[in-house]
């Protein structure tokens, strides 16, 4: 292999759209999601996120990170006034409506109608879930930070019920996104889907590494 | 498909590990990535993290979750102490080293020795990266934020310097992680590699999703 070495000084001499690939790229695969939500005004929302993240399992939370609340970001906006959102994981064969998503719709548009995924309401739930999705969660709004350094946001919500497709879930709670062709990205706009390599126990010093 | 319904009832029900199984994987895909510190009195580390998220391109910076620090976190510690980090992503050729390196370790032990990755120092930056893996970038500590609801830490790093395979280096500045068998990981303990399925253009309201 041959690596190349990059520094501060070359990350400003590039050019913006290389360097918002690189960056976007670097730290790896991401989970993909489209986080639906509805403005006070009752208008239905999705965008598309590849910065969902684990924040616990007891109490479940999550977390999303938004870029900076500069310009409109419906999303963010929504989840703010209304306190609810749904993250609906992306399978394969939605993923070009999926894409569409990140396109910049009107707030008085609904990218539901607009890219064409189905509104899904759960009897206990006040905002709508992407019926196409096979992993769906229902977060109510928990707490919000700025990250100085460059103003995103991070907020966090507590997961209140989850929807789940039994292909999906194995006997030991965990779900395998694969079971379903879930989608993982890397970067802006290149999408894959994963190929099961090893699955591990417990790793514990001393030991050797063995499969499951 | 059929889609199984869940609740806070049923998540309190449940048992311990199926619920840690369960939420850890309900966000899809992550990263994996091992994380290089060294401690103020010299001993090297390394952790496995599923955690880094993109934060910024223009300054880069990055992010990554910790666990509470209730009990002995040394790559937290070491980075608070010292204020640098480096991230290094999994490759296929050094998942079972990178699997190993979760288990807990005494601080006066090096995870580098006892899985068998090598030490990589560059000229400019104090603490380690893993000579084997094919894209690291290293980081110096900006700010900790601590989610109140359940005392996790985001820490918030300024990408100082990178290091890419050129093999992975497209010429658009994306770096395609899949090019040299990088790994991504769902829930806490299974691996995969990653297939092309699309590269999208640039989506924008009323206009078709198109190829790359």
């Amino acid at each position: 292999m041959a690596l190349k070495k990059f520094n501060a000084g070359d990350f400003e001499s590039w050019e913006r759209f290389y360097r918002a690939n690189f960056f976007n790229s670097a730290g790896g695969f991401k989970s993909l999601n489209l986080i639906g939500t509805r403005s006070s005004t009752g208008i239905t929302n999705l965008g598309l996120f590849f910065s969902v993240i684990h924040v616990g399992a007891n109490p479940p939370f999550l977390g999303v990170l938004f870029r900076p609340h500069t310009v409109a970001r419906h999303t963010l906006e929504n989840i703010l006034d209304t306190g609810f959102f749904t993250v609906n994981a992306v399978q394969l064969d939605m993923l070009p409506q999926a894409h569409q998503a990140s396109a910049k719709y009107d707030k008085d548009e609904s990218e539901f109608t607009a890219v064409g995924l189905r509104e899904f309401y759960s009897s206990d739930f006040p905002v709508p879930y992407v019926e196409e999705s096979r992993i769906k969660l229902g977060c109510r709004f928990v707490e919000k930070h700025e990250i100085k350094a460059n103003a995103t946001l991070l907020l966090v919500g507590k997961i209140e019920e989850c929807w789940v497709d039994s292909e999906a879930l194995l006997e030991d709670g965990f779900i395998d996104h694969s079971k379903v062709n879930g989608i993982t990205v890397n970067g802006l706009d290149t999408y894959y889907t994963a190929m099961l390599e090893k699955r591990y126990k417990y790793a514990r010093p001393g030991q050797n590494v063995e499969e499951k």
